[in-house]
């Protein structure tokens, strides 16, 4: 009876097989993590020392603080931005790898990657300021990746980020810039804020966030740069119709699944992999079959079609249908225990970047001078363990749903330019001053078993459609979507409200694609989330009015991972209101979640606010988007203007 | 009775005091804090990720991982690394802040500060390879300083650390390149080590591990950066004579503490109290009196003959003497609850670091500007605070000891010359080779009330002496030692065994001070454990063996800040056995203690071991030094030589 563990009825036989074979589950080890520990939960745990673990005991004299002498509030506004750091860390990393090889493609040192999408690095060029006119395409491409690597190694601080400059509205960097939260260098920012938190340094608690939030600067930083570099190695990607579920795994293929963020190895396993097709057939399958989990899968399902294989709760599954031969991981929201899973069956887990390694696994340490004749080897290794597939352990459930995916910015513009092609950002404003749609929904994140598995995305979805919120969607709540059978037309006319239907109707009618338009469009991976604030930016621009009074509202509806905190984070410095589906570990501080929740909006216009019931989280989002003041500020704008006349 | 929490009497005393004006200091917390939960305390808790906090539960079904699937082996090495990562941050980053200031003396945008020992600037120079014959001191500074930043900014991993390269030698960085710890950029690294650990990244806890060493030589490469150039900018130290203990305070002066670690801002109050004596005499006081807490305190120990008030765990309590006027703090190690303990006084609580406040206190954001301009306004706020200062309230503990101190290593090349000009650090391996001493002690680190506070200390100390070990010291450890008053030649009369006491002897004899050597040598602040690896170094260089055959130990004995896990941590990396007093949160997993504590030694000569017990420690680290395989080392060295010829 696995049925209040997930909503996905695929995930619900896999849970039953993984009992049969005696295999414990995530759904296992949540279950036995109950109850939390209320001092972690609610972030008044301290362990920044070797002292501790110090636990805010307001009863115990002397324990209503830690033993420096850490109140609840430093202690809580610590952990809360060392979260933002880990996860700043993460998606700017990645970036930086990125960078690192579109250097060596600038250079001429590697023959396995190329400019992809020779537009798209012109356009970004452009926006961070290198001259682009009559220069090559390769000198433009050094100078690209130049400016990625020097975000990371900037250490003056009198300098600032380059891309959220370029990509940010001045009102809005100046309010950053107020505040002192705007960051210099990426990875000086980081060891700054470790600095910051270290034991004895800051005691003030916004001190602290706002350290924090300069951090989460730094993510944004790191992940637009990481989608533009991508995009332009890989290409920007265009609407692809594939499918979701454990239903695109396929019995008679050699099946390989890509799981993690970076695709910079993902990418060229789907290059092999069409090479290697009579390999696989040679070994008596009728060819072979990537699928993909998290967000290298958001990326090959982007750039290449890939179908989803499932998201973050559920990949160890994956490899319980008996049929899955490789699964190839990077970084990132990887479950170490994939390996004892693969042990039950004949999958080879492999691993591809230095830093990231399970014991007991196969690594091909990623080298960007070999990177397709390291496809190719685990692509071979595949097929060998398909040679070992037991047939009788394959069971495969027949679930899988149209996915129309594929919606990178450029896409969307491309759709929208068909309604207007002078200004196609208009489709939305238009839709929105005419009340049709009530705004924007960026519907982002991970799984968190606190809950029930993609219960609370999908639900959210379901109520924001039917609000008539125009939904876009990253990362595993994307694939909660198409998982679930929502990201597709049909999902439209089921939930989506008459305003929402209409507009909708308008783009399906000049489209000119093969299906319809989806209930979200889905922008992408985690880092693609650079792509919805360029969305939200847009907006502002195209209605006059700051970012706060954009009617834009953000739901991470089963936040869990630190990139999690600091995409919010971010978000809330741009001003805008952040709904997160788990009780945030803030709350062991009513200082400091007043500041997160509440001051933030004075400060940035933007807020967070919890709230684990999606149907209430819903109201309160659609209630939001109604109150933001973009009437008012449009009015007062051209009344300005008419006057000024 | 507050005897079994410290040995310091006049801690004791002022214990006692803040029990009857109801004030309660971290010793009060830390009791609160007992017992400390297991899970923690043995590094078990995970709460990378919001899904959690996880806590291994063996017996609960699924309990025996995290949710995501972390064993407890990655959960401890996670937290391990991450604690080095915070300690390698604040190192760093304050040897970036120095190294900035040192930037702008080079371009002649500051006055406040110049180059004080030119001498030591060419010798940097040299070492890192600077060319500096026939150049001006300022063009040295400024390529000195420039490759300080570097250090911090670069990206290209192909590079290697300029500082640790050159205070390195060849086979030891050898081993470090073999093991892929050697690191390009600092805070690259750090950022790196982030991602390692960001949820669902690396499992497989040596790989983490290496990633956490590579962290700990950024570490000391910012450790070494800091020391070299604080004596640059401020002069390198020489012996001094002062005092240490709450009696350094005094009740005719207007006493200003100096606490934390960076000697940026501190160095200028000491300036600063030179000119303004008038001005507090002109308010009563008989003139302005500095002492020093923590680190800081040592800087300006070592540099300017201030006396230390007390180290880490007992800086409230000067405040509870009723007649400290004014706290200066810059960065790490402060206990928030200083303003509070100010509160049931006159005291001015003073941050000067944007990276450091605590609510209700004074802040005077540094600037290397207006530094002078900023000390002289504190200088005042403290002659103002003693206007205010209730003469009934004061009490000041009659304990003060005789503190020789000042032991730069160029200080102590200075007295071992008087000896052997040619080769002074001969005197020591001398000393060794004859069977005089058995080797050398470091003895560094914090204060962790887990025991009795400087209980592990001055026991170790004693113990090692009374075995013919030659100590130096560093941070708290060094103050614990000169509080007790075992900084003095008295002292080595008392502990030092007989081969000690000659080795003293030959050299007081020399030596042309006005004071006997005292048993330790005060090497520094935490960062300047740079001067004692720099003395291993030579060590190893004179007796012709491997760091790992050196009969040189290191002991943590009340290890409590993130630092001191870094400084541990490249001590091992080193090849020295390094003792810590506490248990480490490492021993929630048997594979990650024992690849610290024995595997380590298997790969880099150097380990790790925990032992609570002062004069168990003790009897380890000697047996340890007369197992170091020196002896053998050099016979070999010389029979190869010999069979060569």
């Amino acid at each position: 009876m696995s049925e209040h563990k997930t909503i996905d009825m695929a995930a619900i036989q896999m849970l039953d097989r993984a009992k049969e074979i005696g295999f414990l589950t995530t759904f296992d080890r949540a279950k036995a993590q109950e109850p939390r520990c209320t001092f972690g939960n609610t972030g008044i745990c301290c362990r920044i020392c070797l002292q501790g673990p110090c636990r805010i005991l307001p009863k115990k004299p002397g324990g209503n603080k830690g033993i420096c002498g850490a109140a609840d509030y430093t202690i809580v506004a610590r952990n809360t931005v060392r979260y933002i750091a880990g996860g700043a860390a993460a998606h700017s990393d990645h970036g930086r790898e990125i960078a690192e090889v579109l250097l060596s493609v600038a250079e001429g040192r590697v023959h396995d990657y190329k400019v992809t999408d020779a537009d798209k690095l012109v356009k970004v060029a452009k926006k961070i300021g290198i001259e682009t006119e009559g220069r090559e395409v390769m000198a433009i491409c050094k100078d690209v990746a130049t400016a990625a690597l020097a975000e990371f190694g900037r250490v003056d601080e009198t300098k600032e980020l380059t891309w959220i400059n370029a990509y940010t509205n001045e009102e809005r960097l100046n309010i950053w810039r107020k505040t002192a939260i705007m960051p210099s260098g990426i990875n000086l920012s980081l060891a700054k804020l470790l600095h910051q938190t270290h034991i004895g340094v800051d005691s003030d608690p916004v001190n602290i966030i706002f350290g924090g939030l300069k951090a989460a600067l730094c993510d944004i930083d790191g992940q637009h740069l990481a989608t533009d570099l991508s995009d332009i190695l890989f290409g920007t990607g265009v609407p692809v119709v594939t499918e979701a579920n454990l239903g695109a795994i396929k019995e008679d293929k050699v099946n390989i699944a890509l799981h993690g963020h970076n695709p910079l190895l993902s990418q060229m396993v789907v290059k092999a992999a069409k090479e290697l097709q009579d390999e696989a057939k040679a070994a008596g399958a009728t060819g072979i079959n990537l699928v993909g989990i998290c967000c290298t899968g958001n990326e090959v399902l982007t750039r290449e079609g890939v179908a989803i294989a499932t998201n973050f709760a559920t990949q160890e599954l994956a490899i319980m249908t008996g049929a899955m031969d490789a699964m190839v991981v990077d970084v990132q929201c990887i479950m170490p225990t994939l390996r004892s899973a693969a042990e039950c069956f004949h999958t080879k887990i492999v691993t591809t970047m230095p830093i990231m390694k399970i014991p007991g696994s196969y690594h091909f340490a990623f080298d960007e001078h070999h990177a397709v004749d390291s496809a190719k080897e685990i692509i071979r290794l595949a097929i060998d363990a398909y040679k070992n597939r037991d047939k009788a352990k394959v069971c495969i459930p027949n679930i899988r749903n149209k996915v129309v995916a594929g919606f990178t910015l450029e896409a969307m513009y491309n759709i929208f330019a068909k309604v207007n092609p002078e200004n196609p950002i208009r489709v939305i404003v238009d839709a929105i001053e005419a009340g049709e749609i009530k705004g924007v929904a960026a519907l982002i994140g991970c799984n968190n078993l606190k809950g029930t598995h993609d219960h609370n995305h999908t639900t959210i979805a379901k109520e924001l459609a039917k609000n008539d919120v125009l939904l876009i969607a990253t990362g595993c709540s994307a694939q909660a979507h198409a998982l679930a059978g929502m990201m597709n037309g049909d999902a439209v006319k089921e939930y989506a409200g008459e305003g929402l239907k209409k507009f909708y109707a308008r783009l399906n009618a000049v489209a000119g694609l093969t299906e319809e338009l989806p209930l979200m469009f889905h922008m992408g991976s985690c880092v693609d989330n650079s792509r919805c604030q360029d969305l939200a930016t847009a907006l502002a621009t195209e209605m006059g009015v700051d970012y706060a009074q954009v009617p834009y509202v953000v739901s991470a509806p089963e936040a869990m991972s630190e990139k999690a905190v600091a995409i919010g984070s971010w978000n809330v410095a741009y001003g805008n209101p952040t709904h997160v589906g788990v009780i945030a570990p803030t709350v062991g501080s009513q200082l400091v979640n007043d500041v997160v929740t509440k001051i933030a909006e004075d400060v940035f216009g933007g807020f967070f606010f919890w709230e684990t019931d999606p149907v209430k989280a819903s109201e309160r989002m659609v209630e939001i988007l109604e109150e933001r003041n973009w009437k008012n500020a449009m009015r007062k704008k051209a009344n300005d203007a008419k006057e000024a006349n």
